[in-house]
């Protein structure tokens, strides 16, 4: 099979790394073109020194992206993945799309379905046209939509570490899904993106844990009400406590929510099992708990489970990488499903350890 | 004034390496005796590197510890701190005890107040009479008994971080009691104390955030229950997640309540204010939230709040140092509201930063 | 074509796990047998959670190996990599080689071409009579000895960092190698193995910088010397001075060594760029110096130059992943090597960033 | 005795946080003033978190710093640290001194006694004619002229961890000083401030040990060859190579030297022994090699020896924290020693462990 030619928009940040390191080992495509705003001109070795001598990487230059050279493009590139800020991203995806160009986009902007919820919390919509046209990327939860997908939107990184361990439970009626969760999630620092910052300087992060956004603050909530309604069949709430962990990467989600009659961990693990017989989610055995470093660098999800019978809550775990099963390995897991191949091609079976 | 002898019994981990080096900064108090079992014979310095040159302090010996020379210990201190595992510390603390010695404790031996409980947790109480002399340990909650107190219990790290900021709430009737409280708490991996293990290894635990011990399974549990039950005036339930961040030291600790009518993030905090206008704890303002960084190798806790007005919950937020105010920190407070000192007496003002 | 069959023993340690990611996404290999000491008879995701619900691999039952059981081996495998202490690695190595099995020792047992400066380090040789067929594993500097090699050593991670940057500049005559060199190397923590202790206990780790078995106490001096005076034609000394750095993996080795009229950091990277025109070694540009990060996971290792012209110091530094390019990639290479297969088959092109 | 008042200029920075938590501890000083640039006007609480609710520093207001406003500002101080980027820290600091207030200076502008070297690396000096009365604030190296200084100049922080173990052995004739040395540093990140930047962003920090500005390119090295030529007698050469090292605090340095006939470590460390009988520098005994950890947020250096017999090279090996040893405490040790203070005075004698 010829391979398939595949873009990058956006080549300079961490998901943009991700992907040329994953695409580089996919067997159906080939990298042939990379953008960037900054860091445009350079050699792709000067700004992610991995690729330092590697044959035909690192010198390859990061060329600058203008939207009316979208046909154009369309005749060198068969894929593009979009790894913007929002907003940025829908306008460049949209002229992409538009072009004939499959679009995988990794930021915010085709994530939500209800072009209101977007403009409240991401301000106006540059194509709300593309909207109805995206498939949500969760390969797992919507394998069927993504046949075939042309433009297909990238979860978020918090949303997939609540909503994959939380699925299972509401699909099974497991939880009671009329009282608000609790989501508390942990995320390593490479989460807030490649621009430095003070809260990411090492000597203040190193031994730093800190909430931030909570109480309804943060982004992803309605993505992740969103998905959880969409299962539940009806609005359900979440209260969402983003917190930065002292780590480069991953995500450790412990969601809380109410049990109904007869819940027990091994009921959950049963139904998470069944939702999960296909695609790249591992369940944990009773008596494991998730740890995000058995995930780093992968594109695997790992969910666990217990419920505590003194007090009625549920705990639903779970941990990711939120570059990979957050950011880019889910985004090609999802391309892989679009185009038929199977949900693992070309992403490594087993995390670095340790 | 002349100064107070004091002594440590389990001096080699690191709680006694905490209690050393803040009681060789307190202006009441002399540091004549250290005891420790697996590293009696050895001097300081060998233990305790940090020690190493310091006059009259790398060159001391650790001795080991006979419960028959309590009485001839007597002789030689007013008071004696224990830092050694539950059971081991109620028979030598009461030993002690009994030897007219004024005990701080730091094991979870005197923390509980009902024996069945205890038992249930620990196994048999090795002096179940010493239990009524005891007085839990935390400054800002028990101040009136701790004055005079001849026996203190220092208070666990986790239940420490979670009383702190939900104690006022309960005080002021701002939450539901009725309900069990979320807990969720992320500490650092001293917390788990000096004998190495895979889990703490840090090839394995630096880029690792874990859960462990979930859904009533972590002793802090009852200990948690048991303070904030007194003061809620009725039995109140939690479940406690505790979960190792891949830090040295530091507690973040979010504890979720529903709302009650009318409650808001400023009126917890002024019901905190109010609550903590003497002792050593901190009501971040509106805008700030915690961090283990800011209170790292103190003797401080900050606390914060927030309400997520869209689901009714109420997030009371506290940051401790597991080692300093969620052990021997505070043990040397509750020492000084007992001896009749200032709380801060001895204890820096400032904490390391970064 | 088919592929051949590959076994590991010393799974449970962290250069078994990283042979098993590597070997398993080996296009010609196939991971069919697994034996360790302590951890026989649990299944592979109990030992290497990162492989927790991957088909056909966390299931896989660690084996006990018996020496006299080699003979049987041979008829399941073709290939074994082993992962052992010193002695023991030589004992079963030699035994499976004896039965005909091609074998890939990472241990310190063949890396040694002098039978008097192994014992004078670890002890009698269980199998001396092996060590003349042994070819030692650096694919760049042994190519021609590799092909066709049935017992490959595969050489040590300090090694590797020191041996790879001086290597060209003794081949090129640019430094003084009658005078001992200076070689400063800093390990992550990885490199001290799985067994936990104080000194890789997180909270004695993560904040200390320290030196370890220096003036020559560390047993890959004589190594470093074989290798270096192998190349000089005559004895090269260098004093080592091992040390640990607060990382999970990766190596930085500085070595000094007095410049000859006329070195320029230029005709260093000139000499590297000729010796390493094959196979997996980067010459960093003028004004890039190495840094672990970049090749972190990685087979790749980067070397840049520098002459301080004030005081006659050349700078030859080396960046390598102690786990990967210091042990299990390589060994992988070299193997590919001794098969006839490109260097870089079936090891990633990029690593993970950041 | 009634308190001195002490202000700082750059409050807003590491050393400047340094000072205000070591000051806040000193029986003889009262910290009255703080000033700073970018921060002005904000409340210390604000700058520096760990002051969120200590009374009376909390709510302390930074000030700008006009240079007209100097001798006013001897009203109210009668101290100041400057604690501002060179050439900056002479303008303000020699205001300062000119306005009769004792000066003590963190940055480079004081410490190098040749003005021509001095420009060579950092350009003009705006106030040359202070340099002569300037005194280089290493206590036990400057004793004598300290006493009664009214400027002070702080050491660096990498000439502080490489000039203390090799002075003794300068002084005490063991070590070739003909010979230029090898000073290899590994600094934590706080060393290079609090402004954030790529190389310090967690992500691309917490797993990269790299070496930068080497080979004669780092500030630091005349003012290691001033001090070491000034204790030989003649010129000494170093070359100097500073690297960053994945932690938040710490330096460890490696300097080698070739050895006279008859040097021993035992030697070495006689000879510190005797030159660091008074002050705070600890020479580790036999079998004991520094670690920055024992010595973090300590005034406390750590020495150690150790020679290779077989290569003729001699380790000089010192430990410090970059902030307190390297900085600001070392700042305050001189000033003790000028003031006529136990050079310990208000310093803890422990370090935080771990």
């Amino acid at each position: 099979m010829a391979r398939l030619r595949v873009g990058i928009v956006g080549a300079g940040g961490y998901t943009g790394a991700e992907l040329i390191r994953l695409l580089d080992a996919h067997p159906h495509l080939e990298l042939v073109y990379l953008a960037a705003r900054e860091n445009a001109g350079k050699t792709l070795a000067k700004v992610l020194p991995t690729t330092e001598g590697v044959a035909g990487l690192g010198s390859l230059r990061l060329e600058p992206f203008e939207l009316e050279a979208a046909a154009e493009l369309a005749r060198r590139v068969d894929i593009v993945f979009t790894a913007l800020p929002h907003a940025a991203s829908a306008r460049i995806g949209g002229a992409l799309y538009d072009a004939g160009i499959q679009v995988v986009d990794l930021s915010a902007d085709f994530r939500l379905r209800d072009l209101a919820t977007y403009e409240a919390w991401y301000g106006v919509h540059p194509r709300p046209d593309c909207v109805p046209q995206a498939v949500y990327g969760s390969p797992e939860l919507h394998r069927s939509e993504l046949e075939g997908a042309r433009l297909i939107a990238g979860p978020g990184c918090y949303p997939t570490s609540a909503v994959l361990p939380l699925a299972p439970l509401l699909r099974a009626g497991l939880i009671d899904s009329s009282q608000p969760f609790v989501v508390d999630g942990k995320s390593g620092v490479s989460g807030a993106g490649r621009k430095p910052g003070l809260p990411y300087h090492l000597p203040e992060a190193a031994e730093g844990m800190r909430p931030y956004k909570v109480a309804g603050g943060h982004r992803h909530t309605p993505e992740m009400e969103q998905e959880l309604s969409r299962i539940a069949g009806h609005d359900v709430r979440v209260t969402f406590t983003p917190q930065l962990a002292p780590m480069i990467r991953g995500i450790l989600t412990t969601a809380y929510a109410r049990a109904l009659p007869g819940t027990t961990a091994e009921r959950c693990r049963e139904a998470a099992r069944e939702l999960y017989s296909e695609g790249l989610v591992s369940v944990l055995p009773d008596g494991r708990l998730p740890d995000t470093l058995w995930v780093r660098g992968s594109a695997r999800a790992h969910v666990a489970y217990a419920v505590d019978d003194r007090t009625g809550w549920v705990l639903a775990m779970g941990a990711i990488d939120n570059l990979t099963r957050g950011a880019s390995a889910q985004a090609i897991q999802a391309l892989n499903v679009a185009r038929g191949w199977p949900d693992g091609t070309g992403l490594a079976r087993i995390a670095q350890f340790p």
